[in-house]
């Protein structure tokens, strides 16, 4: 993990103390990760004197976003490297405290989009070790073995059990309103009432009182499934863990696929990964992003193939090196306000590389962590406050899961017939089994589904055109597009999209977007990001909260918080 | 209308100038109603002088919160008083301008509250239309004559159709993004994707081109139903209008109900109904609310006796007065955060009252509209931004519908046996057929679907015991009070509830309830107050918006917005 020298610096984009977000267990300095046989264990042990930034001490196993970067870190390679992995414990090495929960001082300290960024990536590393319990067969089992406050239940809340040591004074509790004046940013009001199904009245009760609920009363409301005595808890633990293993699929001899370091190099104003590449335009506020489809070598023609190159094996080289550089932009670049994705490559070899992940990802562990992944690096793109602009020229490859990068944005352009000077082939793209709900979004709709919310016939006519290259005029036609300008107009027309966006007001964007994105339904996972996230981001923004006054600032100082008293 | 003097002493809840919600249409001052036969005209003519507070013009028919109040009532009357009315076209006077929305000068000038309660109230009478158009058989068509910019164009997304006139430029648009930095305040982003199911990424065009969309292609997006000439706007306009109101069920010749003015006294720290009151505690920012059962003359035998008394009727009399009090301390009294419900009366009597709305609420058209009135109420509890408390004593009567206000607050608790001095029965409650769905939160569900969410079986032990008075024992045992303490821990434990209360951050009490209150699906309707409006709080709360600075401030000063570049 990175450390960054200068909060001030990451928050301004400079170049210095940037935020990394490679890390391995070696090099853990709050986690351990043990492995016995089909269950791990990870062991929360934060280093008091670790902060990411400086500022701070982590007290009472309180986390910062580089306590997280380690545990994201740690439910990824336990996916890839340790197949034979059934159940994750989650546990703490301190005596009588799982976790405080998100450090107070260094909310405190914390620029606004910092707290809001912090948030949504510990929001997103909670999601994939749901996402793990769910449909990766490794069930993640907390092991409160002392108070599980704030972000600590937190934590918990997004494991598929619970189980809290039952003394006199081990406790779960949600103390952000009571004590801080802010939410529980990490999708506790949420899970407590929507996944854990928590009484609303008593959701309220405990998300009031800051000593939280302990016990016998914490099983009936529903916080926990289980109060396990001191005696008998590594025991009960141990049962619940090697229960839950028994009811993977997991295979119980594969070989995992080790997740080398990523290879990348930034300078001033480029990021370049082998497979994607990122060029920035400070003046513009734009990012151009490219990702370049698969050579043969990187293209196998059969699963042992696809086994055999492990990380380098193109789609999951090139969605690690997008899911890092997401991160990299998001935390670091925060002026950079519009994205604009283009491929470069053949739609045939990018195909054959997804197919073969699509056709065997319900009975290959790889395939479908692969697919998964995936899924999960879209759904950072569907939660991104940027603006996503898709331009699909000749020579492009959008076809099945590059596709769905384009169908992530917020508009797709498409340049109809070749350039002035181009040579080759018109653009095309591919819709394939990808496209049809392989990579559901948050709302557990598929990108077309939402696209065409409401249009359910359109699906059917789309339907008929899968597997087929579409030209600009067919994709138009097909409403796959936004617009199809052709040659005389491209530059143009391109050039005046990202010259409008950058003069719009970044924090109306991010508002609007996030309002467009999620069409239809809604999920516990929508409902974290979309409104959970939008009154905490409010809350932030408020003096009673972050004011000089506000009740996150004079934590700890032996003042209350002063509070203007209109509700709003 | 009540003309308020001064918004300064408005938005501390100073007894002079306050806000009042009464009106009629003899003295609209920017609506005229006609009506002619089954078809209803509201004309929007807003005067240019007759803003609600000083500092601005009403020009182009633009609003503040004066016009909708007019709005709110029509929409009101039409449905009791004019039961005969099946379509209702909403238009302009204006040359070439339906609405522009929101006035800006309003927004730029009003402080945060006021603006979060202003798009509250016109969110909910949007919602109140389409209600009307979905529920009672009363279809709203929007007939833009002209532009309807922004507000104005919500206007016509809350109608069942939209024709837009066909000419050089008319258009609809939603320019808050690209000319304020703030996003449309009355569910627009919502209603576009969500109800008319525009596709994503033109939703996206379109809410950042502040000259909005025209004719032909407006159809095409789905933005409007029907672009039509200006030589036959009018004749067709008439003919959908005739087509709609024939697909109503509504009666021919019923009898409408009068609205007759409320009686209501409000002193320094009391607000009096017939059937209502409110007393101030302004010390422990506390309302107690108290809503008295029918007596006997109020509640009559029959349906034609019901109809006989009409407003005097006790549950549209006692709806009434709720609404207008939830109204009136939302806008008036923003330092008042906690409302403490009771109820004084006789069970009996109210479920024989809600018990005839309920039985005839599918073939009376009056059943009917009182129904739908009281979920509408019940939905703004919901919705409103203050703690919500049930104390359920002996002599309530919180049975039926009036379980529902207990069952919409944030906690219910319910004194177990008799006050130490008490007389009489015990306090009990009853379940009836009104608690099983017939007045539905915005997320669909009854309260006691949301209550149980991922609790099925519990509801079907809930049937068994509908109908019957249930102790506090029992009311505890079956979950649907929080706590149920005696005679010796009533009051300190009441007082202790109250006080913690009002010692938290409002913000973050407004932010976890908003959270708390709305479990399970989501709805348009639950998307518009839970998503859209915290992100539009965020945005009200931000100074690239409201900063001085800020292209909301800066509107119209020939200055273009000055933005922090960064987004969050």
């Amino acid at each position: 993990m990175g450390v960054v020298g200068d909060v001030a610096s990451v928050q301004t984009g400079a170049q210095s103390g940037l935020v990394s977000f490679d890390t391995s267990p070696d090099s853990y300095r709050h986690w351990r990760l043990s492995i016995e046989g089909e269950i791990a264990t990870l062991t929360l042990d934060v280093d008091d004197h670790g902060g990411i930034v400086p500022g701070y001490e982590l007290k009472m196993n309180s986390y910062d976003l580089g306590v997280d970067i380690e545990l994201n870190d740690a439910v990824q390679r336990l996916r890839f490297e340790h197949p034979g992995v059934r159940c994750v414990v989650v546990t703490s090495a301190k005596e009588r405290m799982f976790s405080s929960g998100a450090n107070i001082r260094m909310l405190a300290q914390s620029s606004h989009p910092w707290k809001v960024n912090f948030c949504k990536f510990t929001n997103e590393t909670r999601n994939a070790m749901e996402d793990a319990s769910e449909n990766s067969g490794q069930t993640y089992l907390a092991a409160l073995n002392g108070t599980a406050a704030g972000g600590g239940y937190e934590i918990a809340l997004a494991c598929a059990q619970i189980l809290l040591i039952d003394d006199s004074s081990s406790a779960v509790s949600l103390p952000e309103v009571p004590l801080l004046g802010v939410l529980p940013g990490t999708g506790g009001l949420t899970r407590v009432t929507d996944k854990r199904h928590v009484r609303r009245d008593l959701a309220d009760v405990f998300a009031t009182r800051p000593e939280g609920v302990r016990g016998r009363t914490a099983v009936t409301w529903g916080l926990v499934d289980e109060a396990v005595p001191r005696a008998t808890f590594d025991e009960v633990v141990r049962e619940r863990a090697r229960a839950a293993a028994t009811r993977s699929t997991r295979p119980a001899h594969a070989r995992g696929i080790p997740l080398t370091p990523l290879r990348r190099t930034i300078t001033t104003n480029d990021v370049a990964y082998e497979h994607v590449t990122a060029d920035l335009d400070r003046g513009a506020s734009t990012a151009a992003i490219t990702i370049k489809g698969p050579s043969p070598e990187q293209a196998p023609g059969s699963l042992a193939g696809m086994h055999e190159l492990g990380a380098d094996f193109w789609m999951l080289a090139a969605t690690r090196e997008l899911d890092d550089l997401i991160l990299h932009l998001r935390t670091n670049e925060l002026e950079i306000g519009t994205w604009v994705f283009r491929t470069v490559g053949d739609a045939a070899s990018v195909i054959a590389c997804e197919g073969l992940v699509t056709a065997n990802r319900e009975h290959d562990w790889l395939a479908n962590e692969i697919c998964l992944y995936a899924k999960r690096t879209l759904k950072r793109l569907d939660v991104t406050s940027r603006s996503l602009i898709a331009l699909i020229e000749p020579g492009s490859c959008f076809a099945g899961w590059l596709l769905e990068v384009a169908l992530a944005g917020d508009r797709q352009y498409m340049l109809d017939g070749l350039a002035e000077d181009g040579e080759g082939e018109p653009a095309a793209i591919v819709m394939t089994e990808a496209n049809d709900g392989v990579y559901p979004m948050g709302n557990a709709l598929s990108r077309l589904q939402s696209r065409f919310f409401g249009h359910a016939e359109h699906l059917q006519t789309l339907a008929a055109h899968r597997d087929q290259p579409l030209s600009a005029a067919q994709a138009l036609e097909l409403r796959l597009v936004t617009a199809a300008p052709d040659d005389l107009d491209w530059d143009d027309e391109i050039r005046l999209v990202l010259e409008e966006r950058a003069a719009l007001s970044p924090d109306a964007l991010t508002g609007m977007e996030a309002n467009h994105r999620f069409v239809g339904p809604e999920t516990t996972e929508t409902k974290i990001f979309g409104r959970l996230a939008a009154w905490q981001n409010w809350v932030f923004a408020r003096p009673n909260a972050a004011g000089p006054e506000g009740a996150l600032r004079r934590y700890g100082t032996g003042q209350r918080g002063q509070f203007d008293r209109k509700r709003v």
